[in-house]
């Protein structure tokens, strides 16, 4: 599974540490004396899948060479309500400066990845995997994207770089699928395959024509996709696009559709509900 | 009302967009000319409150010198389902490289802005004021306070250094809340409050005591805020934190508190649907 | 054809002024006057294929608002020795600023592009891509690679995120090429092909089995990769890879593999020569 | 010998790093288990005269904290075809994560201190020191600088600022040789010499009436040159410059020039061939 | 007290150390092999408030992880002149490489410590606190103010974001105090006070009418301050302002103000004079 | 005159910005309509040197489009006390936002520019050149050595990569000045001189036949340093440093040494007096 690259990973926490800590901490700096030890563990308020826990562990390391971590959950498993899923040892004050910027960071990839395992449940009979989208937190898509993982999901593309999607607009501004398709795979480095967005079934007919290796079905019902699995026989990868959600994404699984792609995985999550609670002050 | 600073935005739009555009968008440089103009009209899908605009258009604006708006609505408005936000004209290849990354920006502003009019909606006929948290999307936090003032909140500290709370940890690790209160006062710059985060109405005895000039009540009871209300006297500002909903949130204000703080605005907003529609292509 | 991202442009262009002003040209600003207007000419001392004319001139406007360009040719064009590629108008000291830093991108791109343009002429009568490699100058990648686009070369992955290409190292890793093609399939995005590097027609055979959907044939004979061609029998797309040159391209390209990738492209090219002649100073 | 900053040499090596890894290694993540430890041989397969093997080592540090070097040789020392440079010891992830950027650094600053050496070893008669340019690749010239050292030349200025040269351009915006000179003596730093580029031995004879302490031949022939030398009778240094390469270096070196400069050692290098042989994986 | 953040520190020193190195130390690595090692005395060679020793060491650990430190005086005590502050111990081209920015950093802090113990020390017999402005030098505002407080001062606010200050201008741009102080308290975030600037008595009355917390009186004569502090009579804090010094600053806190704010703190400290000298050298 | 390279200049004044700005102006936004214009004159309260007002322009230049500068003095000039230096229109809360981050760069840079002109007049009657040194405010180095420059006075090396500069420590590492002068000229460029630190008439005699082009007299006192000048005969450049001050900077210059250093320039220059006054608001 990919990992998010330490760089990035590094730049991002530096940036989010920066955002908190602005010139200072007032209030810890003024009251806890650099010198005092302590322990928090880090806990589950409600049930949820764990992601990201080296990016809240990441945060406490990049402000500190003195914080040490004991973990009793890896990503990707789900932690039940109350579930204690680490130890954090190290400077109070250390422990206090860092712990906003760390729930930060973890409640919105493990909200992710949790909101992700329920669509990929709904989808565990068929054969459709669950993918995320570009409707991602400005600055955290490698995050965002690595949670999708975590809670079982795929990811589609990261950027414009890595993939290629011609879209309606790009369709409208070449004149036809026909030319679209030709002008994109003319052009495409060889490890990228051409996906194209249709809406009806005449479109499914085109794109596959035009060469399309995945066709993006965008806000068909049900029953329009169904027809498309089976006008494509196989031929390319389908994609269910548009208006999915928990209550209708199971009748979208069972059409066939070899992948669904959910926005809201990533751009609507709820934060999941942890806390840092501190023991063993003096 | 605070801006964002003009080069904090600037930072944030280039690192949004290099994210999203990698080494380059393979699709649209293959099939759409770079000279074709093109006209798109931001619309909004549901009903919203604006936040954000500008940062929408600085998007393009990064991209390009040749793109144009023409505004309907300004921040802090509400745009009704269907409603046409502003129409934006220039280059079809930089209305599709940008859209994404602007529209990633606007949906999660929006979507903090119109939960935050709910939740200000709830508790006009009160005097309190619907705050934020830190709670934010690391690297985004000045777009996600801004969302909250456009909806009609008000803002908490913005970090670390522009404001003293002093939570429990902080009381433990001083021994009491009068040692933390006078710690805290002793070096405090003076255009900064001393706020104490406590329990219970002993607790609030003990800040006001300790020279509290606001105090958060944690997770209080309706009934023990009003209590508070009354033994505080109007002496500190006072402000309800803790599990505040939208099913809760008026018997909170009515129990007289100053301030109601609101995690939710910013860690778990919904985000608003919208859409670019482009017209006029060849 | 895919142009390089106008930021990540700004950013090298910025980076190399930055490396070669240091603290200020002690030269030009000792005798140049600030105001003194000039124009000079860009010229081509030997024949060669045009790229990268907008990096040239981002170079200059990166110093000054006050710098005029007149082009003459396009990217990809060939000029021929003596051409005079653009005239260039405005303050003298900009002029001798940026000159070298603006060459020195200049003579590698074009380079690049020319030396690319040898290599597909080798191809024409055959149906072989030429492409290039991640054998690139660190932190230029994307100026190279846009150069080989110039010189009618193709682009294989960008970097380790945008394609998947499983070598010897990764199938001794996975213990064998079905399980490794397994492994890189079962996580893959859906838009990244899957491509195989093999040694003999045995490999060949199991990549295609694995499921790879591409196929690198490294450091095989003409002899080999004939062979190869016919027992894909164009199930995969086959690229050639490992010790070509000019002497040997025509060979290779005979054979009909579809891909032949080339790393002195990139890791080899001579500088093209060029000159940027001042004309007009008093 | 000046050593490359550590500062500066970080952020080359992150840059280059963040270039090739993007959002992740789609490959190596997904089928090779981070706890794999591997070693692997750094190979010259053709006689270099090696360069930048901490630039090499500092990737893969950069990338992890486990990876463990061995070397045989040391910057500076020729390696033969076949020489074993280093043995590399780490996670195999890393190892293939950091390979190519790593040989890329390498080829480029080995091909760079090959090419100076076969240079400096045609002058080796005479007293003149090779030396490079400013036509380095752009945000790589403290590596190529560095490169040319290690083959034994000598680094001209490495910018604008530590060295003032004052070209035809300056002379004519100066209005003459003499007024040129005065006005760089004027202003320049007490540190730095003034050098002057003439196309004949009048030009010479100006610019040492005008202070020069550093005179550069400009494209002149050797019989030329040879008179230079005669008429400055040692009053200043003589620098050769212009169209030199290994077919007359020689001629150039005997005509008892202090200095000759090459462009050709840092612009158009062939990078060594250099290979990474990953041994004792499962 | 505050302490400086460790990302930001970093910054800063990176951005200091980059701008004395440059391209290389040219005298040290020529002269000096890399595995010398040396030790170091830091001295004050006149008496002075130490401020910074931690940036002092920071410089010399971005440099090399291989320089131990033995610290025997400690940031806010007196050091007497001749006295030995700490020993370095290390690679001798390390120290000499770091020496100059080290003592740059360490010299200002220390300076502005030592001048702010002055006026501090004249304060002693009164209440008032002696404070900084945000007259400080461009970069390098938080070093400025944690020296001010190792000298036994403390901070105004840092930047515009942490303190509201409503001086002359924002007055006549509102109208009025009334309207002025109107305006802001009703979008301040609610642990920032509102302070105004006013120049006479009449000032103070509507200042505080107009709900100020803290009051600053710009270029009062102490009689008038002595006046307002009656006037004021303890509703509001109240801060000395303008064209104070040593030679007035007791007639100044004899007035009662509680604050008493001095730019010349950082704007125009003399550095204190410290020497790095080496010894052990072979 | 070496003009600030632009975008070392946009760097630092984007960081001055930030780190006053914060996440924002709490006061102005609250008060100030973002339309209302309005001018504002920049005057000098005491005489000085004016230096950097492109620098002063800048910052509001970054901040907005909007703001216009009409000045009636230019760099070097000397401004009398009261002087208006020029007037700024533009958007009031513009003008506001910037003013202090403006002036803290203009007051440090005429600080230094008026004592520098104050040292240079003293000199005047003899052939001396007024030097600065290394001795400046981490990260505005190219910032003080300008207003240097504008103060009548010359640049020492501005790092460590423009200038070689053998001191007592390398000379003990080296052995012996003639083995640390054989050191550094065997490996520097060609552009740099070789000056080398000595504390007596043996030190002085051993450096040039060392071949010093450059000797620095540490600490000696106007008697020796005549003997210096009279041993030198003309044959290096001699430069006096070390507890030089307004006090007795005349009988070190009528020595004939030729350069005098003096780090008072920039590590305790007395900022200048100058403020912004507003005019014309409603």
């Amino acid at each position: 599974m990919t990992e998010i690259p330490s760089l990035v990973l590094e730049r991002i926490i530096r940036m989010a540490l920066e955002e908190d800590l602005g010139s200072g901490d007032v209030t810890t700096d003024s009251i806890v004396s650099p010198g005092v030890q302590g322990t928090a563990s880090l806990v589950a308020r409600e049930q949820l899948v764990l992601a990201g826990l080296h990016v809240f562990a990441g945060v406490f390391q990049t402000l500190s060479g003195e914080v040490r971590f004991e973990n009793h959950y890896q990503d990707g498993q789900v932690v039940p309500a109350g579930g204690r899923i680490c130890r954090v040892t190290g400077p109070v004050s250390v422990l206090l400066k860092g712990e906003r910027t760390a729930l930060n960071f973890l409640q919105r990839m493990c909200g992710i990845a949790t909101t992700t395992r329920t669509y990929v449940e709904k989808c565990r009979p068929w054969k459709a995997r669950v993918v995320d989208t570009r409707k991602t937190a400005p600055g955290l898509r490698v995050l965002d994207k690595y949670a999708v993982r975590m809670g079982g999901g795929f990811n589609h593309r990261l950027g414009l770089s890595d993939g290629i999607l011609i879209k309606d607009n790009h369709i409208a501004a070449a004149g036809s699928v026909t030319r679209a398709g030709e002008l994109a795979k003319r052009g495409a480095p060889h490890l990228l395959k051409v996906e194209v967005e249709v809406e009806d079934l005449e479109g499914l007919r085109e794109a596959i024509e035009a060469g399309a290796e995945v066709v993006l079905l965008d806000n068909m019902s049900p029953g329009e996709m169904k027809k498309a699995v089976e006008a494509a026989g196989g031929r390319v990868v389908l994609e269910a696009s548009g208006g999915i959600d928990l209550g209708n994404i199971e009748r979208v699984a069972e059409t066939g559709v070899d992948i669904i792609s959910v926005g809201a995985l990533t751009h609507s999550a709820m934060a999941s509900d942890l806390s840092l609670e501190l023991q063993g002050m003096p």
